[in-house]
């Protein structure tokens, strides 16, 4: 297939080269966008009168017809197309013949691969947010269902204060409000229309960039050719922001492994998001959780190869820059399997409530309002802290709860302990009491989790 | 110095393992943050009656006391006291004695770290946003004296099609534009008061969390203790933007250095942003340029480091999160001084006119118009690209320039050709020309220019 | 199609998670290496009596009919077949029926991969080595035909001292010999056979890991099963050692894209390693090296990719591993791929000995000769080099080169100079003159080119 | 203070400038290499004649007094200086006034400065090799210790078979091992003689680099002047290989921290590597394994850090590689720590074995076992796989453990089940029949570890 440039060369690229250089085997992924492109622009072509109508609607035709044909028999990844655009060119002219030329006016491929990669962004980011909320709806309402569920609260991965399930798992409902944030405004930032920026320096032909804007539903044109099609910061910001997102699925999908294994059993994840051992048949191993917590390495690795690639290279197009979507287009797919993998997975969770309540009380965790109790009663917090860490070695050396000390052994360590303590470390009563704006109390839980649901609409859910 | 722990520990910390662990080398650079925040949060317990008014008032004046003596002797580096908040803690109880311990009621080391670094960060937001303007300003500046400048436009490090610098320059300010955005939106999202989270699950006591949101300027209190605690996503959000900011900086320092090559001579920096050679007494190198260029390295670091150290972290808090803070100072630290480095080299920056324009001319930059010429002559742009190349490769053979063949020449090779040909390839007529929308037409970038200035009121500057 | 586990679970796995988590799609690359390995595994089973020869030598003879049908038709991409194993498990099943499942004895799916993934490795290191050589003696070759091409030596990208193109280029090869010891290394470290270490911990059945170690080429058994299985340190190795060739590849392709530029104008690049532009005529675009010059992103990234899904694992195996096998693939390609591009690049290259020489005299490279023509009459360097300084800014206000001063402008700055100060400045004896171990001067890389063709055995080449 | 440069420059650099570029802030950690480099080059300037050896005599005893000043009362932290050479000469100067400037004579900062690093980078290599051997030697002590301690071996986090906790430290001697073997090859790699490689070309003056090569003690001098000075691929191979070794560190804290949690309950880290909390009395944190396990961030970060400066540099030195040293120092002051404080953590951990033991029989760890003994019968694997899975099942739904079954329910599943099933899935037995090489029967590794205590002379440690 000839190549769209080659005039001034006299000797072709030899077949390793043109296989080392394609993009096709990737870019054909954008066909769609490339076609809805070209058909914006033609449209614009005529109305400018740039081309003849006549022409113009041949050409848009044919392409409605590649638009079909590759939606069912797909694109023939042969490298000698290079690449997309060549690809569509060339079936367009073996259409309507040479007048498949004047598509090309007023339009590079420079602009024109910005143009799909945004199309093609805009899209995704738009399913990435609706399936972050997806998520975040099954953590609502699971939240819902284990507001009773007691469990450790964990720092180092040690007891230290019991709180409520739904409290833990609303954790996790505020860090994907912050990654849907994030892809809210990266989709804002990208809604600029590259199209018209050419080569490099516009055109002088008569094209109106405002018209194309409409039609492919952009907010505004970009506001310098150059700029635009040398930049790919944009790439970078949806990369860092899917980065940051599949860490914070990373984090929930380590406490599903950790909460697995058999010391733990604290939770029972479905049989569909497990699976076995070839060797070993009593396995039921966490395969979703695991290799969505490896997955979090590809998505990183993408982002710093755009960075290394980006890197010091000067205005405006170079040829490194075709590096830009291999990555882009792995981090959109894993991240959106990640975000449908977890959803899944949490809503086939079932949680094991009388373990995690059980190990609620292990691990002296009502001692924080235990030192609280002495606050109440006068002792400055300190002071409070040390005498409190002074009863857990004696509880340690005496294999008892807290709970299980009588008053009288309490009161060999501070004189201002009286009955009512016993009250003050109940483990419901330590968990409601937390009503600070943002405690684990039951309360507040519920009062947030019907405000979320009211704010989303999801009270019928 | 005591631990602000150490109840139930049998046997100290060895002096290796204090060093090994201790943070107060680095974190004590928030001790302002961290008084100011112990500042609120005292308010808060006398205006709840959590503690006394008079305790209280001892409790803010000594620490106001400590800040002054920090501000002017600054914080002893001392690893026995492990962290920032013990050597203030410690400072305390030295001049109000035990009431100290009080003002760690109802707060935990896991909300005072989030809060302090959240303060710092709102601070140097603000002031790398300022960076970035005035740098834009300088872009600005620099692009209204050289709007008549041509220079040839580059795409493969090729002349592709002659620009006006003005034009080259602004790509820069949109670039700019886009980051700044970005850091806006990341100082928007982490505008959430941290303070009242305690340990992980809020607290009993009867705190005031939206009085310290109001104390401290945050816009909100955060909504879930856990999260709270537990999250660091705030802080990659910022080092990936910085990252990208750096990223978008390296690609001008790399055209510096490149531009201030003998071969290119389109720029000579001012001495200020350069140094000598101590054995080749003829240099003059670009060292602002490339050190700058060199630092994006350190800041991708950065985010990595966070980013690895996040991955896969159980809730709520874990001692690994004590890592994030030396990757954000040094991101801070190294974007502005690349901001203000890179402000400068363009301020001095002096731009060869008549190289560039030269330089502009070759190359065949022209050969765009050319190509449109035939064009608008009703040629198909495929085969009027086709014709030019082969114009392009006949003057490479004859060492001429596309100016200088003649008429007959050039009807050798398409008949459309006409005398007209010439003034459709004059340099100024070509950068001009390019009147679409973002485009390097003159007219186009002073129109830009001024509706800047305007927006950003530096009509006077 | 069944799984090779499935006895305790109620309910299969879902499709969409089946496509989640399916390795097929990638891990079928492995498929001879995985029969290769499993032949040999069938064969100790034979030898040590675990299985009966008979059954032995049906396997044996039904996986040489499915590696020869694979290699002929492909492996269908079916994710329900979940892995190659399994996929390969199946086809033999459909040949031999239930003895199929005897192959599986004292072996796991753990030790499996792993072996699969070395065996592939030892195979594209040993090519890598290949292709590195290759390049080397592109370099050799170049360096010996270009030996008396003399260029500006840069540092900064300023002109620093002449030096002999030959330097240039063999400072390449010396960047290679390094890399190619790094691979050597890390094939030697990997040459370890991991069959035998099943699942995780050994088996109890009478297995000869010395005689699989010999059938398969290796040169011991690992030494603990459980790190035989956990380990992916060695693919890590790999996965620097080649990002660190990259980026030595990455220098000599940014010098070729630079050294085109018409500024430069140092090097035209063959046709063959270059495209051009749809839209402008005359480009002819240095695609090769800009394409590896990004292409080290993606290396990079994989680099990341697998440190960041190894980070905080604990033992043994953990389905996140399945993630390794992507990111080693595309580096093993990519960088096959870019020492063929670059070596093809070298081999085609035309130096333009002019230009080369022409700037070698610009830019003052000759000034440490002169500061070094000070010191031999007596002065002590620091002054010499404060005397050239001076002497270099006069050259610049009346825009004059060092070897167009009389002798009496020269005395006018030290009274040291005689006549024969021209002879120290001209320029091939300049280049000749560094004569120190590893200096540029043509005698010594003369005899560095003759020690190296003869320890590589290239005389004749 | 003057630079080392100046004559042609008109206007001094800024202050801010001056401070973002000067690198003596850290470079100064090279002094001791900077002047044990210089007193080398003296010698043999000397020897050679080049400088008289009066003068050579006091500068060299200058240098040793400069030597025992800064090791006394440091390097003054001025960023006027510019970097440590400055200083240094400076020193030098007002010791020995302008013969000073002779020992610049030959040398460059560029060899100078890789010369520094590679001495510090020697040091530093041998003493982490040390340190991994050290932690090595704690890991096979205390696996003769727990040599009879049963755990559950782990994959995916669930109980796959009983291993010897021996088997599972010594997986880590085996990870240890390669890296003890990476950072071997990359010292031999890198132990070559920069000095004497000048600005980038070598030097006309008769100086001897075999000389310098003797009394520095490298193995031979570089060969490729320009390949020195442009070359940092030697750190970047450090900088790979100290990330490896922490990410091997990093599962080894990930499972001390798990281990550590009162769920899990195998471990007791001794107070050295654990601290309190200043809110929880009761809390006992691992945070050296936790801080360990996150400072593998600031590794992998360091090592991407100089990956990104060094991509697309061209030869030979650019100021950017100024960037190279911090990286080095942090990562090589990190390892150095992590080992330590590993080694400490490894020391006095005390493994609580009942509890390790108790939970080796949960999870039917013995299910493989119970496979191969139906294998043993004549059941085909994956028959036998089957029927264990089915019997698991069994077991879950009825709360009973694999040796909880009586022989009658056994039959049920398969009638080749006799008695002695009871036998083949006794812990014990089944943990020492595992006899294949590489396994965890403990007499291989009492076999093991006698071997490695032999071939490191640890006999009588």
């Amino acid at each position: 297939m000839g190549k769209l440039w080659g005039g001034r060369f006299d000797k072709g690229t030899n077949r390793f080269i043109e296989e080392y250089t394609e993009s096709i085997s990737f870019d054909q992924r954008l066909f769609k966008e490339d076609i809805k492109g070209s058909i914006a622009h033609c449209r614009m072509l005529i109305k400018q009168g740039i081309i003849p109508e006549e022409e113009g609607k041949k050409i848009i035709s044919a392409l409605e017809e590649i638009l079909k044909e590759a939606e069912e028999k797909g694109i023939p990844c042969d490298p000698s197309y290079e690449d997309i655009h060549t690809y569509i060119e060339s079936r367009l002219r073996e259409k309507v013949g040479d007048i498949a030329g004047k598509l090309h006016t007023a339009r590079s491929r420079n602009d024109q691969i910005v143009l799909d990669v945004k199309l093609y962004m805009k899209r995704e980011i738009a399913q990435i947010i609706s399936l972050i909320e997806e998520l975040q709806k099954n953590l609502v309402k699971k939240a819902e269902e284990e507001i009773d569920t007691i469990l450790p609260g964990f720092t180092h991965l040690q007891h230290a204060q019991p709180v409520s399930l739904a409290f833990h798992l609303l954790a996790y409902f505020w860090m994907l409000e912050r990654d849907r944030g994030r892809f809210k405004d990266a989709l804002k930032r990208l809604d600029e229309n590259p199209l018209g920026s050419c080569a490099l320096a516009g055109t002088a032909l008569p094209i109106d960039r405002f018209y194309t804007t409409e039609l492919l539903g952009f907010e505004k044109p970009t506001e310098n050719a150059m700029d635009t099609v040398s930049n790919r910061d944009f790439i970078l910001e949806f990369l860092s922001t899917a980065g940051i997102a599949m860490i914070n699925l990373s984090r929930l999908c380590e406490e599903m492994v950790i909460w697995s294994s058999p010391e733990f059993s604290f939770v029972e994840l479905s049989d569909e998001v497990c699976t076995g051992s070839s060797i070993m048949p009593q396995k039921k191993n966490p395969d979703v959780a695991e290799l969505t917590r490896g997955k979090v390495g590809r998505v990183i690795g993408n982002l710093v190869s755009l960075l290394v690639t980006l890197k010091g290279l000067p205005l405006s197009y170079n040829r490194d820059l075709q590096e830009d979507k291999e990555p882009l287009f792995d981090t959109a797919d894993t991240l959106k399997g990640a975000l449908k993998a977890v959803s899944l997975m949490i809503e086939g969770a079932k949680f094991n409530r009388e373990r995690m309540r059980l190990m609620a009380k292990e691990g002296f965790t009502e001692a924080t309002d235990l030192a609280d109790y002495l606050v109440k009663k006068g002792i400055p917090f300190r002071e409070a802290h040390r005498i409190i860490g002074e009863i857990v070695k004696y509880c340690i050396a005496n294999s008892k709860r807290l709970d299980e000390l009588s008053l009288t052994e309490y009161k060999k360590f501070c004189q201002e302990f009286e009955e009512d303590l016993y009250k003050a470390i109940d483990i419901e009563n330590v968990v409601d009491s937390r009503k600070s704006y943002g405690g684990t109390s039951r309360t507040l839980l519920k009062e947030q989790i019907e405000r979320i649901k009211k704010e989303r609409g999801w009270q019928k859910g």
